[in-house]
């Protein structure tokens, strides 16, 4: 089942990121990528196709793409948690390898904040529920005033 | 200085990496690498472009894209270096940011072998030296057999 059919699940306007290397919609053929928020809880989820352009070994995903995807969902979730962050660190675990032309799900969430720092952590795994990738993250919040002239957008979007 | 400049580095093909996310050729607007082997050692170095395609903050790259070169970059090594491996782990810390449409300059090493385990070292730096990403990547060794069908192809280009 994909996240697009659960509910309680929030659709994300995918446009706002359109300029973004990972979920850009320029990257049709590359990777397809539709975030969905839990308000409940702060969750982040989102549906992702590997197409023929994410190729590492022959036939399946790279691992740089893996890695891009759960970067940028973790910190999209914070930034839905109102959390304005960039990254600092993120550890990467590959379990299985991804085919390409296939679906996977990400889900993401916050694990701690201490002080200015933003500890999350995030899976893919492939239709079957077998893990792919597990990820770390570690953020760290920016002042609102470094936003400049993207403040009002990112305050519109985000809510905050 | 850029790494196509100095001498005692062999420029890499990178038609054989052309369905490859990090540095296929259809990336001309997003990112544009180009490997470079110094045999005396064993290092990889690359000189990255990162286009209007490659954002994650406005304006600047995006850290999924800086990771997803190490990765790629790390693994690549390890190839030049006989050892066929693929990513188990990637730990990636960001220092700077890095604006688009300017060049960076990647170098990595390895670190020690331990068994089937590759460590390996990667920094990302901007054309002043500054540094903007390092990466430890941990790697294992498959055997020759499991690259099936492309392993000629690889034993060509990576000469072993």
């Amino acid at each position: 089942m994909t996240y697009a059919e659960q509910t309680g699940l929030e659709k994300v306007d995918m446009d706002f990121y359109r300029s973004s290397f990972v979920s850009g919609a320029s990257n049709a053929n590359r990777l397809r990528v539709q975030y969905f928020l839990r308000r409940d809880d702060g969750r982040l989820f989102a549906d992702i196709w590997f197409g023929p352009e994410a190729a590492g070994p022959p036939d399946f995903a790279h691992g740089g793409a893996l890695a891009a995807i759960l970067d940028e969902a973790m910190g999209v979730m914070g930034w839905f948690n109102h959390y304005p962050v960039v990254t600092v660190n993120i550890s990467i675990d590959y379990k299985s390898l991804m085919p390409l032309g296939h679906e996977a799900g990400l889900e993401c969430w916050i694990e701690r904040v201490d002080g200015r720092k933003v500890y999350t952590r995030g899976e893919i795994r492939n239709r079957d529920g077998e893990l792919i990738t597990s990820g770390q993250g570690i953020f760290v919040t920016l002042p609102m005033e470094s936003l400049g002239k993207h403040r009002q957008a990112v305050s519109e979007f985000y809510g905050f």
